[in-house]
C-alpha cells in the first residue's frame, strides 16, 4: 500500500481548507484531499485532517487509521466526546511553528527587558535620555515544557537570560531550572516574566488566574501565547489594576475574536496581537504529515502523537 | 609590583567617573582611582581611564604603561593625534556588553520582522485580523564582524533567521556565510535587513549612504547600533522618502543628543533610541581591566587590545 491510494478527508474552516489544498497540491500532486464532512463512503476514509470541525462528525469514518490535528493545538479534538480514542491521534509540530512561536516570545519579553514604552514616549516627546538604565533585570519563567516552551527556554536562554521552567514532569534542560508537580510555587516565586506555553487541557484551564499572579516575583510581566481560555481576563484587568501585574502581552484571549466591548483593546499595558503567534505553515505541515502515513503503513512509532489521557 | 601599587587616572565625564569609582570601590578596595585631568605627580601614573578625554590633556602622563577605553568604541582615542601609540591601548569588551548589544538588535529586527506597527495601529482601532501574515520574511546581513557582530550574527541565527555577515577580513563563522573585503556588493544584495556593527573608522565614516543603500535587497530596513558618524542622516531620510529604505532603527545619530529640529523624531518610519543599545557595565569591565593590568605586570598578553593603526 502506498500513501497515494489512502483517502485523505479535510475538516475545518474554508480559509484553512484552502491553504492545506494548495500544500498538498505542491508537496504531494498525485494525493486527494477531500473536503468533508460529507463525503461519499466516508467508511474508506483513512486519514482526518482536523481544524474544529463539527461535533458529531466523525461518527461516519468508521474506518479511519489517523486524525491529525492541523495545529500544534488539540483542544479543539479534546472537547469532542465521540472522538475515536482508539486510532493514533498526531499533530503539527513543524519547526517553523517554534521558530514564530519563540520570536514571538522574545520580541514580547524583549519589548518589557528594554523599556519600549519609554522609548516611544520619549520618541514622541523629544526627549534624548541617556542616562537611565535601559534595561529592566529580568528572570525568565517558562510555564509549559512542551516542544514550543523547550524551544522558546534554550533560545531565551543563548541570549544571555536566566531562564528556569516548570512542567508537570520532570524535563531537564541544560543550564535552565526546571521544577516538576509540586514545585510550582517555587517555580512562581523564583521568576519575575512569566511565559506561558501550556497546552489547553481541563488541568490548565483558568490556570492564570489571580492566586497564580500573586505567588509571582514583584513586578511580574506576563506573556500569553497558548490559548485564551488558560487564562483569566478579569483577573488580568484587576492584577494590572493593583500593580500585582505590571503588563500583558497577549496573543489569545477566552473570546476570539477579542469582543468590541472589552476593556483589555484600550489598556495602556496590555499588548494585543489576534491569535498570531504562531501560524502553522502547511507545506512543512504537510510534508510532516505524509512522513508519519508512511510510518503507519510501515508499522513504524508515529512522531507527536498525541496522548489522548493526559489532553496533548 | 602588585596591582594596587599602581596609579590609576580616570579622565570621563562626571557621571561616568561616578559609575567607576564605585565599580572599583566594589571590586578592589584597596585601590584608589584618582580623577584627571589635574594631578599630581601624573608622570608616576601607570594606568589610564578615558572616556572623551579633552586633546592635549595626556602629554604630562610621561610614564603610563597602559590606556584603557571606558567603552567597546575606540573612536574617542583616536581623535586625539597626541594619543601615544607605543604603550598598550584596550577597551571593554564584556560580556554584558554583547548581552544589551545583541538583545537590542534582535529586538528591533523582531519589531519589523513580526509587523509590530500594524499590531499597535490594529489594537488602536480595535481591528482583529488574524487572517494576515504576521511575518515578513527577512535575511539579515551583519555588516562588522567584531566582538559585537560575531555575537549577534550567532545568536540571530540561533533563532531560526537566515544571516550573512561582512567584514573586511575573513570571519568564519558556523552556518553563517560570510563576505570580505572586495565583496561587499555581493553581502549587500543577498540581504533586506542591514545591520550595522562597524567600528568608527575614517574608513567607515559615512559608509552608511545613498550610495549602499541602494545596493541591498528590497524592501530594506535599517539598524544601527554602532557610532553617528557612520550615517548620513539626510541620506537616510531621502532613501526612506524614496522608498529605498522601508524603515530605520537608530541607537545613534551623527550628532548626539539628536538635535530638536531634527526631522527623525516625528519620522513614522524611524524608531529612534538614545545611544543606550549597550552600555558598559562598570563593575565587570574594572574586573576585566585589572586582569589586564596583572598580566601587563606579569609580561602577558593583553586582552581587547586595540590597533591604533587599524583605528579598533
Amino acid at each position: 500500500m502506498k500513501i497515494e491510494q489512502l483517502r485523505y478527508v479535510i475538516i475545518a474552516p474554508e480559509a484553512e481548507v484552502v491553504k492545506w489544498q494548495a500544500a498538498f497540491a505542491k508537496i504531494a500532486p498525485t494525493l486527494t484531499l477531500e473536503v468533508g464532512p460529507l463525503v461519499e463512503a466516508p467508511e474508506t476514509v483513512s486519514i482526518l485532517l482536523l481544524w474544529n470541525h463539527p461535533a458529531g462528525c466523525l461518527k461516519a469514518f468508521t474506518n479511519a487509521q489517523l486524525i491529525y490535528s492541523l495545529g500544534a493545538g488539540v483542544d479543539h479534538l479534546m472537547r469532542d466526546p465521540e472522538l475515536p480514542k482508539h486510532i493514533p491521534i498526531c499533530r503539527i509540530v513543524d519547526p517553523l511553528l517554534s521558530f514564530s512561536m519563540s520570536n514571538y516570545i522574545i520580541f514580547a519579553l524583549l519589548y518589557y527587558h528594554r523599556k519600549w514604552d519609554k522609548y516611544v514616549a520619549d520618541q514622541k516627546a523629544q526627549i534624548w535620555d541617556h542616562d537611565a538604565p535601559p534595561e529592566i533585570p529580568i528572570k525568565v519563567g517558562i510555564l509549559g515544557l512542551g516542544t514550543l516552551g523547550q524551544d522558546a527556554a534554550i533560545k531565551i536562554k543563548h541570549l544571555g537570560f536566566d531562564v528556569v521552567g516548570y512542567s508537570p514532569s520532570p524535563k531537564p534542560l541544560t543550564g535552565i531550572q526546571t521544577f516538576h508537580e509540586g514545585q510550582i510555587d517555587a517555580f512562581l516565586a523564583s521568576c519575575n516574566v512569566l511565559v506561558c506555553t501550556v497546552p489547553y487541557t481541563s488541568a490548565t484551564h483558568g490556570l492564570l488566574s489571580m492566586t497564580l499572579f500573586k505567588k509571582l516575583k514583584k513586578p511580574t510581566f506576563l506573556i500569553n501565547a497558548s490559548r485564551g481560555k488558560v487564562q483569566k481576563s478579569q483577573d488580568i484587568l484587576q492584577a494590572l489594576e493593583m500593580g500585582i501585574l505590571t503588563g500583558a502581552f497577549l496573543d489569545v484571549f477566552e473570546q476570539e475574536p477579542l469582543p468590541k466591548e472589552s476593556p483589555m483593546w484600550q489598556h495602556p499595558k496590555i499588548y494585543i496581537t489576534p491569535h498570531v503567534a504562531s501560524i502553522t505553515n502547511p507545506q512543512a505541515g504537510a510534508k510532516q504529515m505524509l512522513k508519519n502515513v508512511q510510518a503507519l503503513l510501515d508499522h513504524k512509532p508515529l512522531e507527536h502523537q498525541v496522548n489522548p489521557s493526559k489532553g496533548y
